[in-house]
């Protein structure tokens, strides 16, 4: 099998699932529709499924329209947009593990939810906690029993960025976290939660780039499937 | 009695205590000695009392020894100077109402001790809950009784600054923020701190410069006056 | 009574009022019409009452189609948006004590009336001072009394930000500020605004996050409540 | 076993082990040494052994004098300080799993060393891959395939921080990144690097604090320890 | 000749191609129609050639209608736009050398684009080498031969900007970096990719503003130029 | 008389003067001993007269040590240092017209006494208003009088930089305002003192560089020339 | 004559002139029609005459509908928005001394266009000198003998804003600075522009805010005045 | 010949010189005395040759008293430190082609004579035209043919780094800027003039790091060989 498709304006890698254990992701926002039907058509053909992240409805709609046959699937609050060949659609992985979703806010939960479907996308099972926030402890000392069983806790806050923070003093795997957009004025569009995450006294805490749920969703993954044993 | 001393190199403002109910204090860092020395005289010999901030021990031992007769006091963590006069010394304000004084790391005691000190010497009674921050959340928890007895809060914290928004939920009277420049890399000497306060989510939550343990001290004072009706 | 009301894609916290003195508050902005009338029908009926904020006209529209025998009003210029179980309506609680309300411009109001309207709401007079910034000082200084009969005070400024500065000099309250995003160029969004108030030379200053007038209001609240002894 | 022991500056979480799995760590940095003895006893004596972080040469032989009969160590390139009581040092945990560190130049060394050591701390077998940044490409060519080996990867790296989006696209499990103040002009004390690493277009990639080569060791031990089926 | 032509809202530069080599260009954004024809009309009647960027497509289609005689030609992606006199048309420049233009992503293609065409457009062979960003790093190594012919790279990267330091590494001409400003979060609209490649710790490497595909062919024209001996 | 003086490590512009009015000056700070003594030689040959700014106590004994014919003197709270060669120290330009410097607190003294000496040194009459901040009113307000009388004032302020806003609503000539580095925190090193000033609803406001009290004397100067006729 | 004149939503400084020797302005970015109306209203019937800045077209036409009988002039380029009543049309200040005003780019001249219009109005003779940036150095020294007559000199550049330091090297007079938001990518909306400026090595340079035409207008308005002997 | 030494603290590149076309160089700053003559043997035998940047006297010292047989030689100003083996002393490259080395001003030379000693050692014949800026532009203009002469042109500006913007109008060759950490307040250690460069408005400009004399003169040796036809 090539290492590489080279459709001109990009180059798919092919060895990627070999390399890292996962296939080539596309990132939907801002491609042309000609450009995003072949992509998906490349990727239906030699994968037999594609995920795609931060698609629009439009898009959705297109890729929905281009692929009779395949079983394509679209989630407008997490902007998730599968698509599976119809000789792939009948056998899905079997969901392993445990990966908690944590959001802080109602307004983060977007970005969680793309944290959430990547991860089940590959293969584990997501248990969410949405609305959590520390301003309001109770809600989450009242769900953390459930947030322990995890492998991996992702944790999504935008504004002050507290909620790792409590969370790291209270379980003991790795917390991903994500700051979010959500805020105003001196929230400057995750920076104020971005460095209240890089800056947590807590132990376990990491962090990916603000909004990119993709990102902490597929390092969780990555955990839970070390953990277990599926290497 | 005139409003304001012209000692050349400064303006002292004599009429500050009756504009504002709280005479002017002296901010001591960068003083040279002999202005150091003139304003507290000129202080002491008005007021009969003088408060200092940000003093060196090698400014307190030189105010120790140019003002023989006055009961000169000096803590070498807050960096507080305060002198009263002979007339003065035995006499002083009752203490009132009750102020809490919570740090959540021990880094930031010298900024939480500063707000302490001020608030005692402005009047107020003042109980310290150091180093109660939320990674260990039972800490801060064990001890939220006795939190929610004072008029006002007083929270300082340094790195991600989460300790103000955890509080903020669970107590009725304004929580008065310091960030502090403790932490390294991403804090950003103090900005982390100082952007997760000002974007907390709790409510009841405002902020004052970074390491501006002062100015809390004197905010706190006036609302535990307002309290205790003592306007 | 339950502590925590979980609609799925929030969880209400129904034991705010009795932790903190004031019940939760919806913040209206980027809530789906949906999920706004959902988490008002439940505070209707639980409260008896609503404060949102930062509502659209077009929330207020469909909040008031969706509850016709409450008592909804919206006001445009601070985006508040109250709304009263008919059972609650005729017994508003009777207002006491007294907030000032300052600003220093006229593209300041917006914020300023969020501040004000807020702290109506929980029951506080409020005297308003618009348009009294320092360039034209005279208009500050003819009102100067009547502010200083509040037991707290709420500064609203853009651009540079100094009528925190002026006023704190001349009042014993604490003032609140507010930084708004009021200005253009190096005023970065309230950025500058933000700066002068947290470094200001005046006594008594706390800050609030960019156009929070909603904050403000709170805080304020809480202050005239403890100089009422309503605590 | 009590949760909390008050030292009166500082509250040791003597309950931590049971939440997150790892015994409390002391940052030394700007402790007095009174304070620093004082943990290290209580500590010594709750749980038989202490890990120090960012201790200076002169910390760690106030240390080896405190306690004679413990065993004491302290490595000067990471600032590692650690004790062993006399009954706790021969009985040390046998290592388990593989971690890869990689740095991308010599001046990230001693960042690198305090992750590696923290994870030898904790646990981990660790294998060391020094001075492999991308600008000679070679250098981390020839050493892929012993890093592949490993439960996690940790990149450090200062200056453009390139380090991480080249090994995200090689190996299939977490990388974690610490970027490091290295470098000068527009590296802004390890902002470049920072940036770098959380836009990285590779996936796996997560971030801890600048410097924070202790955050990046835990939680490579936490994985590890998930690989190896010992959670 | 004159130095200078001017028609009031602009001075046209008719020096320049003595003074520097190339004629003036055009920046096209945010101009008024009617000045833009005036400016393409006097280049074209003094130079008989114009070359134009960033078009918006209905300026291209305003210059066409315009100039009917002359050869007008439009690219949607990188939007040059060029006008050539119908004498001129027929002449154009051999082109000499060559210049390599990589870019690390699809999304980066219009920068790249116009690096391309103004080297094109200035008498450079040119060579693209699109999505060959170095998560996937076999896509950049598979090509390395072919770059390392030009006498001059071009590297266009957004996000975190890490291919320069590679591609750096590996060749032995200088290498013209154009950060993008394609990304989201923590890229600030281009400023992780800048510093990233001002940081690069390969050699010969050098930046030009974020975007500035023009720039950047312009550079590697000049250094092409000097290198075929065409000085 | 030839228009620059090259001495290999700096080139003197001797036809400053004629061209803006006022011969070069030599900014002290980080110059080497015999380079300042070269050039301190070469303009007091030429021109009889130099004005040196940020000089050091050394590099003023230096001078001092260098010139014994010369008239030499020095201010260590401005760091203004001056020669006149014999010739030239009888016969000083007379003083005309008036500049009023104004600073906001005791520690912006340095930076307005550079500016009020810089004043002095290229001939206008000075009169200073120290300690003239906002947060005590009426210590402006009781020399605003005196202020109104100058043909240009400089008000220098740092942390908040309120200053120049009250003083620009009650002058009708320029402000030149400079910020000062004094402050803690978030006063980041004067930026906050500049964005206030920038961001001033004053008329007649305009800013020079942080601490920069030269430039700002050198315009004041400019401005009480043409006032006084002297252009 | 009353000092104020209290509309409500406004507050206008009647006593304005009398301080600063210019009456009040209205800036009419974002102010609601009703507003502006009733304050151009206000300000004919006290003043006679009018200055707005910032009018949006629609903003103008309104304006001209409401008075009929007074003269309302609109410049689109500069947004300036005039109105004189009819006694007043008549009877203009005659224009004295001169200012000019240079731009960097055709980019600028909206900004430039602003601040000469302002000092046009208040009543200073105005040359234009636009396109004189520094790249073509040329076009700036054919013009430089003009330049050179005027008493202060306006200077509006944007992207690296290097205009300032080659001026204030030519001429004797003081160089108000005009950073513009021109420009793209590291421009930051004026920051390159406006940080130049404010670092400029040559002598007699101050700056106002990104996009302050008007306040350099008004500046240099009050210096020509006081040259003439106006004050 | 390997590809890569392995000294363990570093890994020498011993293939970069077939590359790059130019051999390893050493940055001097930070490193370990024994580490750096260590890496100074190594290359001395391999190579024959070593360029150091950024040696302190002190390491300087440390090399020569190594390296008795060798020839070593310390440049304090640039900081460069070189090193000749005894055979390869005799047998210097010969200098072909020409770089103009510019700098704006006197405190400039440290990072302008880095990059010309650079160059030398690479082969280049170098003039030096130092203490140029733009604030006296007839120093500029007087020595533009010499500058003209050059294959390549470095511009070495700190403060507002105007430099880049005049020469890019006045030459046809590239001209590489290094913006330097000289001056103060808001030149915030360079950063003003790097975007000063950034975003010239004059075609042909690149930038590198700040204070990075190495990098431009790396990058001007490339092109200058080219240049040559030395490839």
């Amino acid at each position: 099998m090539e290492k590489t498709i080279d459709l001109g304006f990009t180059k798919l890698d092919m060895e990627r699932k070999e390399r890292t254990g996962f296939a080539e992701v596309v990132f939907c926002e801002g491609k042309a529709d000609s450009h995003l039907i072949e992509i998906f058509r490349t990727l239906l053909k030699k994968n037999g499924t594609v995920l795609g992240t931060r698609a629009s409805p439009l898009q959705a709609q297109k890729i929905k329209e281009a692929f009779h046959s395949a079983s394509v699937e679209y989630d407008s609050v997490s902007r998730i947009l599968t698509a599976d060949s119809a000789e792939n659609a009948g056998c899905k992985t079997k969901r392993t593990g445990l990966i908690a979703v944590c959001s802080a806010g109602t307004a983060d939960i977007p970005v969680a939810e793309e944290a959430a479907r990547t991860a089940e996308y590959f293969g584990a099972n997501v248990e969410r906690f949405f609305d959590v926030g520390v301003a309001g402890l109770h809600r989450l000392l009242e769900k953390i029993e459930g947030i322990r069983k995890a492998n991996a806790v992702i944790a999504v806050a935008g504004m002050e960025g507290a909620l790792p923070s409590v969370l790291g003093g209270l379980v003991s795997v790795p917390v991903i976290c994500v700051p979010t957009s959500v805020g105003y004025g001196a929230s400057f569009g995750g920076i104020s939660a971005l460095l209240s995450m890089l800056n947590s006294c807590a132990n376990g805490i990491s962090v990916v780039n603000i909004d990119n749920g993709y990102g902490a969703g597929y390092i969780a993954c990555q955990i839970n499937q070390l953990a277990e044993g599926k290497r």
